[in-house]
């Protein structure tokens, strides 16, 4: 893989982890910061990795855009950070793989839209969850994207207007992560979901992946349209194919890709 | 009723229940059996009865589509097969009666999407929920469509995406079923739901449900532009005249229908 | 303030209390009554308080519409009706304000609207929840469009179809409310929740609420178009550079507005 200046990124067996190694700026998301992070997911979503997990260093997870980034720029130019950042978003679940986010500490803002934009997540029991834009000037407009599409709407409203962060058994009971482990398990319990996440074939979930979140916030009929036919084209596909015929022949399948 | 070759349908009172009865085969969905059910929703729907009930014999509610029936199917025929199973749910939801799905055992693929796609359900406590495709060579796509839009994001992509099956109680905590009972209430407790279900203006309910259908997964204002409407000239009807009325004298309504 | 006929409206600091004072009628939502409703939040929302917290009198919230008034209308007399009550749920949420609901008691058809369609709401323990329409003759379309939005389909079902009520805990549990707290401490819950939600630039928060509702409700990629331009151009306006440059400079902030 390609070094990065803020990142971490490390193949091991089929899963790449991506890591933001960014501590002593709370790992916040500079221009510079998200585009190294857009290259790391294109490169690693061209591997044949079947996982990839998002995690960072130090003791927070991200502390959202860098306001010292921010600050200087004029209209066009926050505009630029924004797309990049949505660029970002996309990326993630455009990937063929299951991304995971491993968090510990305080993922706020840009980083809590990090965390609901990937496909899972595991929390430590000591990480917590903001859009803290609703405490001060500018407001979490974007973040509250993909968290309103995970936790509903009363509880958008409390996290976007007040800012104050809530802990990780609020997240699990709320939806916005799939796991709350002890610190200390957090690894272990990463690897176990994403090895659950990961079995079978690798092309046939690449567009099971794609269409969920092609279907997704669309009128019932609309996204019968899409998975419908998606799911007939499939079937066709040399994943469906061996999944069907090891089923039937009752042994083990030995998937095609 | 009609006889059905994959179906015991009975008029019950005011219920008609649909019992899935091909055990031998886990009540896997082949073409035939997805016809018989269409047929039977339609024919159900077709009566003066206020409630159905969507059953199975055996030690499966339902394992999904017949494997055995697909892997013979080229593009246009698994588009045919998938066409009758999409068919089948917008039936359940457009037919007047309210439809409960009472569900024993496991509940996979398409057949936790017909969980879904009933207006209610009431789960005993074995029963068990899934998206196995994701463990596989196909994909849930057409199954994962109204289970995302019953449980959320983070949690349909654990479904879709491991294939792992989940419990009666996390299915109640996700908001997929309405009620988890032991085994042995479980008819009780479907009765008692669809009594309290059915009550009241039998032609009033049906375009209810038709309206929260119509208006559920878009934004609020396109949802008020149809509600709206409805709710204006459904207030002309005789149910809604008989409810007011009665309300107003302080007597029990005399519902039209 | 004005003088309503229904309601008290009294400013007291930064916040305007609006309270449904109808206790004889239920606080029945009769057109006059509606009418007041959405001049007094017009009028709140014209001041430069921050926060409007929506009460009721007596010991109903609110028993929706009033059948008295309804049964006399013709089918553009109801569909007046309904405009206004709709007209009265938009403009919640479109006043610059941070508005909670404040619940005791039973809120049930669109005074069950009311709590949904505020942007938070906090309930007493013996208040209760019902779109009772489920249960004669007319049928709560309207109120079921912000109730849906809250709490996940199959419980919309359940509420709508059954029309019976569940209590302050399930609402909690399902997204409908966001604090429950002894009925003694209502007010004292408000006005903690108010505190924190209304912290900030009065002007970014005010677009932050508009946003939301905006972007809620539609695909994803149609979510960021609405929330990504906002945010760019929010990024250059008084208070979203006041608090970068307060967050920067390592001081408390002066808010603008």
């Amino acid at each position: 893989m390609a070094e990065y200046r803020h990142l971490l990124v490390r193949r091991d067996g089929d899963t790449v982890g991506i890591t933001m190694s960014r501590p002593s700026r709370r790992n916040s998301l500079s221009f510079e910061h998200l585009t190294e992070l857009c290259d790391a997911f294109r490169e690693a979503g061209a591997t044949d990795a079947t996982g990839i997990v998002l995690g960072a260093e130090g003791p927070v997870f991200s502390a959202g855009h860098d306001f010292a980034d921010v600050a200087a720029r004029d209209l066009t130019g926050v505009r630029d950070l924004l797309d990049v950042c949505t660029d970002l978003m996309r990326t993630i679940q455009s990937v063929p793989q299951v991304v995971v986010a491993r968090v510990h500490g305080l993922a706020t803002a840009a980083g809590c839209q990090l965390v609901a934009s990937c496909d899972l997540a595991v929390a430590a029991e000591s990480a917590g969850f903001a859009l803290p834009g609703g405490r001060g000037g500018w407001f979490c407009h974007t973040p509250a994207v993909p968290v309103a599409r995970a936790v509903g709407r009363k509880r958008l409203m409390e996290l976007a207007l007040t800012g104050d962060p809530i802990d990780a058994r609020t997240a699990l009971d709320w939806g916005l992560v799939n796991r709350v482990v002890p610190d200390t398990d957090l690894d272990d319990a990463v690897a176990e979901l994403l090895a659950r996440a990961t079995r079978g074939s690798r092309a046939s979930k690449a567009i099971g992946k794609r269409t969920l979140y092609a279907q997704l916030d669309r009128p019932e009929d609309d996204a019968y349209a899409i998975a419908l036919e998606v799911m007939a084209s499939a079937s066709q596909l040399p994943g469906a194919r061996e999944g069907m015929a090891a089923f039937l022949e009752k042994r083990p399948p030995a998937w095609p890709d």
